[in-house]
């Protein structure tokens, strides 16, 4: 296969990177040529070896021998005009441009399916995290009943810092903007705009429909407090910017929303930056997607697997190697709990009635029996 | 495609129940017929009409119309005839059958590549949580470097249950037997057999080897105490049975213990029967698949899904329907902070300072804003 990057960004070089570097065990896997032919951007960057740089693109779309052409410059005027014409020459399109596809992603489809050239996007929701191509592909028993996620890394961190460091909203977006969280249009992640390109994208392959994204009802975090964000918590809850997606009785409930969850909820655990996507169905029940939702190589790591997508091989031939060098993992934190004090590195001691009670410091298992031997003791690893 | 069902049991039923019900939706997906022609099962049973009821799997492998036999019998001798005799003449194997795939699984391996044919086992672990396929085809770009998980129901219920309800392991391993929870050959739950099993088959794919299951040490539940358990609480950690598969310098370290977890890791709060899967790769980072790991219908799913992927064609055609009927979800429980007390059905009041704080029954959001009109509030869905 031979590929074209547009846009060479954080993600788009990033993806360049990757398949660099993974060339040979990307080969391996699908049983032919992985090569970057193509790397397009207006400004000038430094390519690995062998790549063609060039500033125009049809340069790339023009090439018969580009097969794959990786759309990564966002916005919805020059990159829908590179997708459109790539699949109207029969080339396969992989991009993460979640507001171009929210917008017209009717339109591309339906040029897709026209010329029988592949889209994929899995990255254009939950950054690096499989969620697009498995709700479709390993989800297609169940009949989807609910989508519910938190689609927005910039809001779920401004939140979890107004938690955790007792700020208000603007406190915290000031911290957050300092630290490059914040993008140049704050509307879209702070206004829920951004997590409703996302819903719409999940929504559309779970219900197998189109509509505008101007249905879709988006209210951001800015009327989050600090003083509701306590009450909640005194009830049991944290805030979270939820975007939903369900059938209802008329057609279809699809909303973002700052939305209270139990923190008994696996979802209200979702903080700093990271993305979660919880699909309830009829046979699967619920199932949930966690993960880092940006990023450059954790979006890149998407944008490589749809571009291996579109080659699909058979990925399960299993020739694999025997290895006799298996091992039980014995170096570790340990909790111990004995009768006496022992001579060892420890993060936490404390002793009540008869016992001793250490978290370790790493330490070979062999190591920590040798304190133990005579003694009764009970020992489990501690994860981390 | 025309499939054989060979074991009707709790699974295998739901398989044919799935089909069944699901058979126009998944021939439009996959674009072509979906037929089960034959259920086979020892123990009559009463199949949906037009499909062929044998006791004898022979039947199903010498037809040479069905070309996908799902092997749900269990167990290591028959179903690895079956499996190996059906990859012989070419056919597609689905199983769940996670003990055979552990013990036997390189033979089955290049029995299926030598005859061509395809071999999936996503149902063998996490139930119909999809991971194996998502951990091979999405993260095709990462380098996986570490996985862990509870991989075991049963085991999950008792510690859960010995932490709820204050018991001890005995006392709780009764209750769990009393509900269903605990298999006629206990040990394969309690010792870890059963997560030995299962991080086996993600090891093999993660780090492409294979390896003899009896490497791998298991240790089980049985020496988690309640005594522990109060103790690692205040410490701020859950104990949970962790199976971990990761490389390490000399080769591969593999292995199922008791480990305490930081109440505030994700996977800490996976509670009940429910698995999680958390795989660590060098450009996705971290990455977490949770769900029911156990279940008729659940299992029934992911064995479906694996069906309908040997024939997989391009489930991507996006041919959906455009609809109109799109609105924002206001049906739903609110957090309310007003100044003046209300006139609705509540779940939880509280006032503060000169805050009157509710959080709602399910409600229509016109008929609470009619109750806010004229006050100062702030107003949030809750979730659930």
């Amino acid at each position: 296969m031979k590929i074209g990057v547009v846009g060479l960004g954080t993600v788009g070089f990033g993806v360049v990177e990757i398949l660099t570097q993974q060339k040979e065990r990307l080969e391996k896997q699908i049983g032919e040529e992985v090569t970057v032919k193509y790397g397009c951007s207006l400004d000038e960057v430094t390519l690995p070896e062998g790549i063609i740089y060039t500033q125009d693109f049809n340069d790339v779309i023009n090439d018969d021998e580009v097969d794959v052409v990786v759309e990564l410059i966002g916005g919805t005027t020059i990159a829908k005009k590179i997708i459109i014409e790539a699949l109207k020459k029969g080339k396969n399109v992989v991009t993460a441009n979640k507001a171009l596809i929210a917008h017209d992603g009717q339109e591309i489809f339906e040029t897709a399916a026209k010329h029988h050239a592949k889209f994929y996007y899995e990255a254009s929701v939950g950054g690096g995290i499989p969620v697009v191509v498995p709700a479709k592909e390993d989800l297609i028993a169940n009949e989807i009943e609910k989508i519910e996620g938190i689609l927005n890394g910039t809001t779920n961190f401004i939140l979890t810092l107004m938690e955790t460091d007792n700020l208000d909203f603007d406190e915290a977006l000031t911290i957050a903007d300092g630290l490059g969280y914040v993008e140049a249009d704050a509307s879209l992640d702070l206004d829920g705009i951004d997590a409703a390109h996302k819903i719409q994208i999940l929504a559309m392959n779970a219900f197998e429909i189109f509509f505008d994204f101007d249905k879709i009802k988006a209210t951001g975090i800015r009327s989050v407090t600090k003083k509701d964000m306590d009450y909640a918590k005194k009830l049991g809850y944290r805030i979270k910017l939820i975007a939903q997606a369900k059938k209802i009785e008329n057609g279809y409930g699809i909303d973002v929303s700052p939305t209270l969850i139990s923190l008994k909820d696996m979802v209200a655990n979702v903080n700093q930056a990271y993305n979660v996507v919880e699909i309830t169905c009829n046979y699967l029940e619920n199932v949930l997607f966690y993960g880092k939702g940006a990023g450059r190589y954790v979006t890149a790591s998407a944008v490589v697997s749809d571009i291996m997508k579109t080659h699909q091989q058979d990925m399960w031939k299993h020739d694999y190697q025997y290895v006799e060098n298996i091992y039980p993992i014995t170096k570790s934190k340990y909790y111990v709990r004995c009768d006496h004090s022992l001579d060892i590195d420890y993060e936490t001691y404390f002793s009540q009635d008869h016992d001793h009670i250490y978290i370790t410091n790493q330490i070979e298992l062999n190591d920590l029996l040798e304190q133990l031997q005579g003694e009764t003791y009970n020992l489990f690893k501690v994860r981390g």
